[in-house]
């Protein structure tokens, strides 16, 4: 009954309970999803609204770089500070080598960062889980899937949050590797009208996006949403 | 029964108890109302007074910088840490950018501050949450909600504290986005006779503004009160 | 059961006990009244004296500067610490800014120690309520109440100590925001013989007063406290 | 029922365990007194003797400087490291002002060490009380009782320690404050004599003083002592 | 019981808890094997994919130094951060002496690491075991086994994690020190088939070898793996 | 129950329980004996050999300086660390001031040490009791009991150890303050042979001595322990 | 029941358990043995192999300097860092006397780093003795026993670890002070077949041994261990 009270120790059976009680924190977070193919990344989160609020910017997407953003689920706080030096990061190496962080190097970075959270006494892991994508200055794109355990495997489509498992259950059987930017657009609508109850109009998704072709990231505007729900339906 | 102890740590559930109890704390403050148009925005605080107080300045809202503000409910004293760091922030940014710092940037500010306290052992959450408010420098009206976990949504209108749930649904059936500053201030009035018990005299309430206008913090004297609550009876 | 033990931690409820503990122990102290008018401002506590000792200055009244002082209720050695540095920061002013410190930012600076000693671990709050009251350059008179948690308010009049409740009542009843210093010292007088136990002579109370017209901290002497129980049974 | 083992903790009625506890080891040290008329100050304390013991000079009456020092109650090494810093601090105080430090400030400098070894953690309070006095420059006698909670009061005359309760009682019946040296010598003796079991010889008692007259402290010489206790027979 | 909550202590019967549960979370990682012979080292590690997985590089196999690497069991991120400072020290290691580490050295700063992370309070013992293995520059082949202790043993070959006490017991049948590399090859693939449950296809393994021939780790593609299987049923 | 486990705090009797435990080590260790008169000082320490142990110095006897020396009780590897600190603390002294310390500075300096030990956490007291003792530059003798605590004692003779209570009253009995330096010698050997079980042979205890004719510590032989105990009984 | 959680502490009866543990763990490890005379020091180490283990060179024993060595039980990677800082400490001494370091110095400084850990909080103990061994500069042979709690002992011939009780009858039976280095190591050799179970062969233990004559370490070959087999049934 002690094993899950100090952060840093092992249970008997070799758990970290800390590192899985912060996963459940994730499991308990709004449903995110990151598709990708050889023409670029795709993001999309559901989005919960209450009466009164103005929209501010996207609390679950947060690009790091042109050519690199995350999608996250869990802690929204966490993931700001986690965020907030994946951009440093990106920008300092910019500056070191004069050339943009790849994508890989920028989730191994914020891995390191949350594993340091799992081994060391005095703070608690980090309770979010991040879908880290972008394009590559060689044009591959990535797709990785962090979580609090400091831990990430690369994925072609991969969702995280309370819907994730009927999510990446829909994306295992709809996704295909060959698929254009607008097919893994409707795709990601189309998952996530599976997990997300009640109606699904445009203030209940969020989507962002970076092609190969410019290596932007994109968040969609409404207009740009209710079009991609408009043309589902034809 | 453990796991709300340390302040640092999951509980199974992954939950953070101790940022859960300093929302409690702030769940049993005043209530503060926040509401916003084009025209400006508009703070206004329930006010508990004893015999033999004497008025020194609001507890509750406090000025940041000319153009922003905060209205809060909670531990007075944690507030007053917060805004001090707030308003070295804001200097900060002038001295360095020669421009006023956004309303965005003020709440992110704190709400690092706010998230970093619920992680690292040796300190306790913030018991306080924050209504930031401002006109930016391109003249857009922001309404900020921060809570204790560092997390922070966008509102036209909002409340917090004790009368809260009651306050929220009275914005949410009579706020319209198009008020002028003077209906905004008749609304927030309302508001807070809908939760506040007893009769409701300027002594038990407080009203601070910002217009698009002068964008200069403002806080309504007693006879500024008085009139406006003369005007709610014609 | 355990809440109350760590010092930096919410109860499920949202209080911070340790803090309400410290509370208790100003409500034990003895008692200390503030009362002020536009002449002035006065302070008087409850002396308890063992046989045998001798007088060598109050424990309850301290100067912080010509102008400014306070009346405390609680731990005697942890409100000297706090007095201490209100001194040091009451010199650093005139140093910095070639004027006297404000009432209200003399009352601030403690407040915001008081206000650490809440929220950092390795520390407990101080056992101690402050009046803090003084006459400001602008010739103004202010009294302000602090507690442990480091929230402070502003008062007319006040009580704090184990009489307060009696004290408080007493003075709700008595005081005028127009009597001159001479009323208000007999106010304190009465006040104190309301809910100080057994004979009640010169040795059982100390009197501190700043007028406006000197702004001079001064404690009464023996001689000077004779005259005016004398002089309240003319 | 864990209020008392951390030590910088507050008990729900507002006390301080851990300071109390010193107290209590102070309560169960052998009885100190101290005495004084504007002649000087005398110090006696209790001496315990085991078989085969030298005399290596007093473990209980420490000389601070030649006008100031201490009779203590409690443990021994705790008091030997006050005194050591009490010791620094007077000679720190005549190469800075190039005057004798005076026994308030000498107890004041004592009291903030000890306030602060029950405010912090990682430390005990000092188990030790302490009686200060001695002669200021200005010819005053002083003497302070100070206790572990870094709280002092004036006295005229004051006992410590496990006879302390019989020794005030004696001694509030007894003394004078216009007594001569000699006889507040005889008084101390006596004192002493009411609270010592078994015989008291001139192993049981050390004792201590300083004049107005000299201004240095001096420990009565064994046959001092003798013909001292045979001053009281006649 | 409580003697498996501070990392640092021992039990009575002179085990470290902490130390012994972070092996049983090597013990339930997926099985890593490594073989050697005079003409280089093989390390082979069981493959999970999950649907939608990409493969980007290996998370069990990682390079040290072109002659030096490690095949690990247990936690990923944990053993990520060791193999970091390993890669430092490799290139400390050629800076400052002007010649490539030695597989020992390698190992014995590894464990280093690790034995501090099990007498340190602060830190939790690392959750993994490492097979390093490589050519040194005398061309001899070196294969050590680490434990969370910091302890580690050389062998000829070794397997770690869930299979290892069947893969062991294959390993010691069939390992032959003369065998060529080809054979080592075969010989890593056959224990794996022996432990790996399901459908043994080149998704389900990864293998790395370093040659005394070239010295530079190699890590077979899935073209090479699957003409491995391919030759095993020849 | 819980008093005993952090080491700085008192329990309500006022006690310091790891101090008493620590005191209780003192009490298990082998006997230490020390005696002195004007011609100079003697040690006697029991010694416990086991079968093939071979003689590599005292473990119990300590020079400090020429003039100086230590019989300890308690732990061994905790007294080494005291003694080398007041080896280097007596050679600090003759760089600093060009004399040799004095006994009592000797015995002071060990039980400041000893008494930081007992007042901050993150260390625990010291398991030893020494004998301190000497002939000072004045050809005074000395000698100090010092315990755990930090508090210091002077002596005639002494004993500490699981021997002491028989050898103290044995040498309470015995001993006269105007022995010679042989005097005592027998003195020694005869109290330890009151506490020592079975044969008591050379290889039972060890004599160390500093006369005042020479200042100069001397560890016995064994010839000069045979023929001390030769001549005893002659 | 909680005296063995926290490090430093000391129970009632005076004990400190965690080194008490410690030591329990050094019971546990491998039998090793050390034994000398005027010729020379001799260590024997039990070892145990698993199949395809390599020999790496020895676990057991380690070479500190060409004149002086340790033979371990207990945890090996404990014993590793104590054997890399006994290193540094013999070079430091070459470099800053000009002389090799000598054996009671080595022991010494392994002795207090070890009594260190026993004091301080934040570590634990090291859970390993060592007999170190060697020939000193003046050619004297040296033999010491070091414990977790920092204390060592001369021995002439001595065991430690699961087969010493056993072992150390054997010795004190079959030692003597004046055997030829032959005869100590057909001595040790006997030793350890006491004790090991199973077949004794050249893989079940190593040696080690320092002659007077050439003054280095040198570990015995596999060839030489089975010379020594072959000449004890001679």
């Amino acid at each position: 009954m002690g094993y899950d009270r100090a952060i840093t120790i092992f249970s008997p059976d070799g758990r970290l309970f800390q590192v899985e009680y912060a996963i459940e924190a994730v499991r308990q977070g709004t449903t995110a999803i990151g598709v990708k193919s050889k023409d670029g990344v795709i993001f999309a989160v559901e989005k919960r609204r209450l009466p009164l609020q103005e929209y501010i910017g996207s609390e679950k997407l947060f690009k790091i770089d042109d050519h690199v953003g995350v999608a996250i689920a869990g802690l929204t706080a966490d993931a700001r500070t986690l965020v907030d030096q994946a951009r440093v990061h990106a920008q300092v190496n910019v500056l070191s080598y004069n050339e943009k962080v790849s994508i890989l190097e920028t989730t191994r970075d914020l891995c390191d960062q949350m594993q340091l959270y799992t081994q060391n006494a005095g703070v608690r892991p980090f309770g979010v889980s991040l879908l880290v994508g972008g394009v590559d200055p060689d044009n591959g794109t990535k797709l990785f899937l962090t979580d609090p355990s400091g831990a990430f495997w690369g994925y072609h489509a991969c969702a995280i949050g309370n819907g994730s498992p009927a999510a990446r259950e829909y994306l295992s059987k709809e996704y295909n590797p060959d698929m254009s930017l607008e097919e893994l657009k409707k795709l990601t609508i189309n998952t996530l009208k599976e997990v997300v109850e009640g109606d699904f109009e445009t203030d209940r998704f969020e989507i962002a996006m970076i092609s190969t072709e410019d290596k932007l990231w994109k968040l969609l505007s409404v207009e740009e949403n209710q079009a991609l729900l408009d043309s589902l339906e034809e």
